[in-house]
């Protein structure tokens, strides 16, 4: 299968105009639109897929005891580079250390010594969750709700707390670059419907209605080789198509998350709408989007088990009203 | 049983003398240290516990799909008052949100609107593990390192990030209050080692190597009782006395939490040594603690199960050089 | 003089209703509008009245060479409880101290060592500057700008940048409390334009265009004598009235400043309005507020120098679209 | 004079060898050791020198009322890139915007609307004071304190709240590049104390006891040139050479400053001691440093306004413990 293949399969037409952009994603947003269907206050979206029967199957993946982190470390030479509004790495600080402890500032201490830190970091600089309340599509986040329920003082509704104890599941890996054969994807290379069902037949895995589906692209393999994160957080980048729409919501995936800052392919295959993914699945369908996942370990970890299910959580820190949380994705095999 | 047999029962002297408590915490720390027993490297300690069959048999604790947190929200009303050294409770704050939207200040975008967010705080001001760089006694951390190893660059030895894989397994609880038939323990109220083995046997729990166990003092019930965390942050209270040291270390725990600010009770049964398990537990034994877990809703999910025994997965932000992490534990039934 | 005359000659009706105080605050608004004054592109506004010859005249006030600053510490004891929406005391935090020194943790520095140092705190915790995109009356801040003006990325417009080398002329104290014969003024107690007459006429100074008038009404004083902070951050506190309006603009003050959280008496004589005078001097006459200045030491100054002129400067940090800054106000006889 | 003279000038044997370098170092700290000087309580060092009468003069250099700031504005696009330790150029928030007052988010509030901030920032990441508490030489700082005086709490002795009262004085601006004939001087350029003497006397302004000078090399003015700050904020940089300790001791200067990020030229001309005159004179003599002030304008200023002297004053914020402070430098002619 070539490259390019998978792009023509999806039926994207990359000369489509702004406008036709514009319709073709307004008629995805209402046909995968999810507003109501687990109830007006609803605020977790397709990860009500996960239903305790589907937890109870995803148990069924822990059979050799391994565990893969599926986050990248937090800290001063993260990806960001001030390319996307604001976002910085991580600032991590030292309330008391070693060096206190050796200067006598702790004598008043019966024996015990003790270190501390804080720390200060955008929620979505590293891997991480998108909240419902991070996108807005003409005014709404999911479920319908408008822009004055995200103030300076947080999400009041749609908000990261609502999936504190949401994000635990089966988890699939569709390892993309070893499908196509390649070390990783490049920026601008997409990954549409019919690849994805590709992938998933190649791996041999079925994909069912409650899975987190971690799609691999292999950007962060090309970071480490080149030894530089460049644009890494905020340029163009491999992911998925506009097609893969239809995959996402047609298989009832409970979250979705890649190895990339953005999770969709950039630039777009829509000239008039940016992250037309993020419209259609995370504003309408209320899909959580994971992003900046380290899938590396990962993907090996799948091919020395031979499959590529797992037992996967995520939990999000119930930050109050944030509309993302950090995370450290555990894939369970 | 009384409330005080118990505190007999852990043979705890109430009459030593600071000389006598040293003397009996230094044995005891001898006597369960685990320096060396997973390698010279090794930076996990009693996690080690949890080997890959141990994580197969927690995977059948998920038998109904029930999944309970243990995080309290990360907020600006919480625990932290400022009684312990600098901690605060975290500052959230946006960098874009509804009202930028509305303001058109992200009318360079096509059709899709973001916000986005960021937080400052205490790694320690809320539900969070103890990394093993976060105590050292006379000198040393976990594996015989010195003070040399935290500066105010962060852990390079004993660092959260060490543990990002390492934290999940089979959890119990221990409802000591559902025990004792009453609503909470007060400060003061010592947990030792026969009331830890009374209680599991009472709630018809077996403990097994690898294990991680959380004991409920119901300190956050009193706290939502009076409307007020008081001194809660730092102050007296309810929690592990020195004989729990016997229990934890004998039954090969992998790691320990309790719903209080420190673990262990306070004022201290050891006149001159404060917070003497963390001494013998978490420097000698290599024992991860957890604290200010708010076990609630596990005790009441528990109740309803009939079981006390649940799957646990509690992973910590890679945080390089992090001594402790926020993180948001999830119990799944 | 009793206490409550002055308020008595400030001309206030206590019974106004809600709708009556709003038109004589919009009256007083449309009074006092410098708008255009300076040009619709002046981001000054009353600053502007230190002219050239004002400054030169300023530096005569130094003839004894004693400094007095009025600024508080800025640290973790300070002000904020809270109470005032998100504000919070400053966070200090050490990059490297001493104990990195004494580990060796600069070692591979030639024979020099160093500590560093970081700060997080609102810019209106302590002694500051308010700017002129601080407020807003009607959709509007100085010179008739509007909202979109200041986002989530700060004050396009009217930020505290624009008046970095404006802030030096000459100072006046007004000390009310001295001048009532009290320690200082309780909650409530309002200050009117009558009253800032005689005070000044008491204290034999004159005021001239361009000054920058600090009026002291005791309450730090009074926060000392009771040991806490308080409300004072956000609750009810002594200050200016609402004519003290026409002495401000009158007078063509450049800049106005006092020793409490908002400057003007709490509760408000407005009961419509909050905050009136931020709506007639700040916003439509385009004068600078300076709060929470410690004016004990400066009171005590300028008793001992028998004089209440001063030269006076308080440059604030230029931090690009800021909406204040906090500052260290000098005082120089 | 051609650019290399100054150095040859300077008597500094670019040959030296490490040994020989930090002999010679040693020596210039002994030699113009001030501790003891104003008592042993003393946390000003060469602040002291500004007399009452040395203020009162600089006051008679306000005559045409011109000000000019020397700070660079604090913002995201600042100096630092991560370069020199953990420093990060700051980061503003805002808590309350346009923004909220659009969607209503201050609707509880009568009429006025506000806007709010925040700040997170290294201390010594833009216009800068350093504390006496932020430097140490062979476990010492000014006045003989030792390591144990600066922790993570902060600094107890030496820290910036000490000279919170006590920067108000002459200025003088030393423009090199103007006396040179160029327009900026370039990394590794040096500046020795006979250079000093001839651009003080090219300029025709007597140096006096007390004196705030201020050095400018022109390396605001080459980066602005290139249009990116590169290594600006820990790199090579021309300034001050070792012979200029003899000038600034010998004059009894107050404190003194660089438009560059450290002061002094680097690479340094003793090869085993990293920045000597921080060792010499801050240390030793007890006099402030202050960096990375913009001196493009004052430059311009005083060129225009024919004369190098004016009145100077550069508050700190008075944070407790601090080891450096932000400022806004006013030169007022």
């Amino acid at each position: 299968m070539t490259e390019t293949e998978p792009r023509a399969a999806a039926g994207i037409d990359r000369t489509m105009t702004e406008d036709e952009s514009i319709a073709l994603v307004d008629d995805l947003c209402l046909r995968y639109r999810n507003w109501g269907r687990w109830g007006h206050d609803d605020q977790r979206g397709t990860l009500n897929f996960i239903t305790p029967e589907a937890l109870v199957y995803a148990a069924t993946m822990i059979r050799t005891g391994r565990i893969v982190s599926c986050g990248l470390p937090f800290r001063s030479d993260g990806p960001q580079s001030g390319g996307f509004g604001g976002r910085t790495n991580p600032v991590h600080s030292m309330l008391q250390d070693g060096g206190d402890i050796a200067l006598g500032a702790q004598d008043d201490i019966a024996l015990l010594r003790y270190t501390d830190d804080a720390i200060t970091m955008p929620l979505q600089c590293g891997t991480q969750w998108d909240a419902l309340a991070h996108i807005f599509y003409r005014g709404q986040m999911y479920n319908g709700h408008g822009l004055e329920h995200v103030t300076s003082r947080g999400a009041f509704i749609n908000g990261i707390e609502n999936i504190a104890d949401a994000v635990a599941g089966r988890g699939v890996l569709l390892d993309v670059p070893l499908y196509r054969g390649v070390d990783w994807l490049d920026p601008g290379d997409s990954i549409g419907s019919s690849e994805l069902t590709a992938c998933a037949e190649a791996q041999d895995v079925e994909i069912r209605s409650g899975d987190i589906v971690l799609v691999r692209t292999g950007q962060i393999a090309q970071v480490r080789a080149r030894g530089a994160w460049g644009d890494y957080d905020s340029g163009p980048a491999p992911g998925l198509g506009l097609s893969a729409a239809h995959w996402f919501a047609g298989h009832e995936i409970s979250a979705l998350a890649t190895d990339t800052w953005g999770a969709e392919v950039l630039p777009n295959e829509t000239p008039g709408v940016f992250q037309p993914l993020h419209l259609i699945l995370l504003v309408n369908a209320g899909m959580t989007f994971g992003e900046i996942f380290d899938l590396e370990a990962l993907a090996k970890a799948c091919h020395d088990e031979g499959r590529y299910e797992f037992f996967f959580t995520a939990p999000p820190l119930p930050i109050t009203g944030a509309v993302g949380s950090p995370i450290n994705p555990l894939a369970i095999f």
